[in-house]
């Protein structure tokens, strides 16, 4: 497992590759939960999210046999967004593997930042295969989005600033969805303040991690939800045994939450979220902090949504969240 | 006029009314201009606009009579709100007497700020003047929303803020409404760094400072934007003086050029911005900085805009910004 000086050692690698995200505190939902609430904004981030911290750690320590040759990923969101422009930073060839018709403004941005498209299939499964493939042929570093602990020790930078930015946090949320960002988190923050209290938050729709901590293995669900960037059927090992030592509980929500915390982000506190980093704001709003007065932070993962569909989720939403409560 | 002191003892006595807005460094708008561009959002500042800097400012220098007596503006915008935010931080009551018919969300928040609304009338000269009535009827201290030299150095601290973050900043764009803002933000640009370019950005259908600087006094011109927070028919002799003394131009915006600006920093900032607090970037975006690799700050002046009017305004919008070669 990582140690506190493998998470500190993570932070001065990357430090020039990120945006500073510095805690906002906010007041309106301070006062609806009764807590002394700050949000940790990872999508105004470089790339819209988190996942550059990881990608960023986990290149810096390619040797330079590796660089030359170039790195590999399957993914068609913010985990190949952030591995592209990362090896690009680096200047390390990257490849992605996409699914065939993913969306042109995801293809676009990748290529953007300097990386190969490969357009294979249609399911994550037979994408991460392919990409294993072309990773023996083409002698390339597969970079996984979740089971590597130089990608969990980059994902856990994210408590390290919580913590200087606010050392007496009691909570910090965040979302689950390989479990990268929230097993990071939690081992960070367990190492600095061993008292502080990590919750990952899950959509229903997508609850892996929590079926996996009940049956005390990983386990496999059916998901369905608009969380794109939490469709996690399985937990890897890694990240298991990550949440079973970590984290402090798991909270669900459900898509109704969801839409309306990504609705209340923007209306609020002025951030576009896209549904998977609105997660754990929803859990945060659907009470998952017990007790008042607590200081919690909420890890806002991501803001990479097309705006199409972000008018089409403010126009079939129906608020579940008491607005007449909210003081502006 | 305001001298570097005034400003600096602003800055001291707002300090801790404030959030911070860091710069953000935008790689997208810099690539597309050519230039290094930061944005100041002050989206993200309490009350969600700039405008707080003003009223906090103002209200710290009441009298204890004043202060005891209350405070009294008309604005059915993001003057009203930070005038009823910062009264309500320094225990000064306050009236804010808003439109008959003004949008409900609107009257929540002034009203969530602890401070009484009176309904009169439907344009700003009658609620100005009816604002004036109580103001000696009732004994009040009338808070002007630009024409007032307290409100204009309170509003420059945003420039402070830009120059300490980024010392070597070539320009700032700030929008044109009232006055206040660009009035405070190009007096203390000048006061601490002589050679900073202030620019003004003014949508063509709100132009009115643009035609008093070519008319050589104030002037009235005919109103008609989306961007409700710039509606300003005529500047004040005040606004206009400091303009003329300080600005290095006026650049003017269409509505479509607005409303893009509006759209790019929700898919790219992750921002929302409200149309008043696109239109310096709308600028940026039209030309508005000449030659290239000049280090610019584009000040978001606010981002209070209801969801509705966003889908709206995304829906009708045609875009005009040639968005290929917008690389993410």
């Amino acid at each position: 497992m990582l140690t506190k000086a493998d998470f500190l050692r993570a932070k001065q690698r990357i430090l020039t590759s990120l945006h500073p995200t510095p805690l906002h505190f906010s007041r309106t939902f301070s006062r609806y939960t009764e807590h002394q609430v700050w949000v940790k904004p990872e999508n105004l981030q470089k790339t819209g999210s988190f996942k550059l911290r990881g990608a960023a750690n986990r290149m810096a320590q390619l040797t330079d046999a590796e660089r030359a040759r170039g790195v590999i990923t399957a993914s068609s969101g913010n985990h190949g967004a952030a591995v592209a422009f990362a090896a690009n930073q680096q200047g390390i060839p990257a490849t992605v593997v996409m699914p065939e018709g993913a969306p042109r403004s995801k293809v676009v941005a990748v290529r953007g930042y300097g990386a190969d498209v490969v357009f294979y299939g249609h399911y994550p499964d037979e994408r991460k295969e392919h990409a294993r493939a072309l990773t023996s042929e083409q002698n390339l570093t597969y970079v996984d989005s979740n089971e590597d602990e130089d990608i969990i020790a980059g994902q856990g930078t994210c408590a390290l600033e919580i913590l200087e930015e606010c050392p007496d946090v009691d909570v910090i949320l965040a979302p689950i969805g390989g479990g990268g960002l929230v097993s990071g988190v939690a081992a960070a923050a367990h190492h600095l303040r061993p008292d502080v209290q990590v919750i990952g938050v899950e959509p229903c729709g997508a609850a892996s991690m929590s079926a996996s901590m009940a049956a005390g293995e990983p386990t496999s669900v059916d998901v369905e939800t608009m969380a794109d960037g939490l469709r996690s059927r399985k937990p890897g090992p890694m990240t298991f045994a990550y949440c079973e030592q970590y984290l402090a509980k798991i909270h669900r929500v459900s898509e109704a939450q969801i839409a309306d915390a990504m609705v209340l982000a923007l209306e609020r506190l002025k951030l576009l979220l896209e549904p998977s980093g609105a997660v754990a704001l929803a859990g945060l709003l659907a009470g998952a902090v017990t007790g008042s007065d607590r200081r919690v932070v909420v890890v806002l993962s991501g803001g990479n949504v097309d705006l199409a569909r972000l008018v089409s989720i403010m126009q079939d939403h129906d608020p579940v969240f008491p607005r007449r409560d909210m003081r502006p």
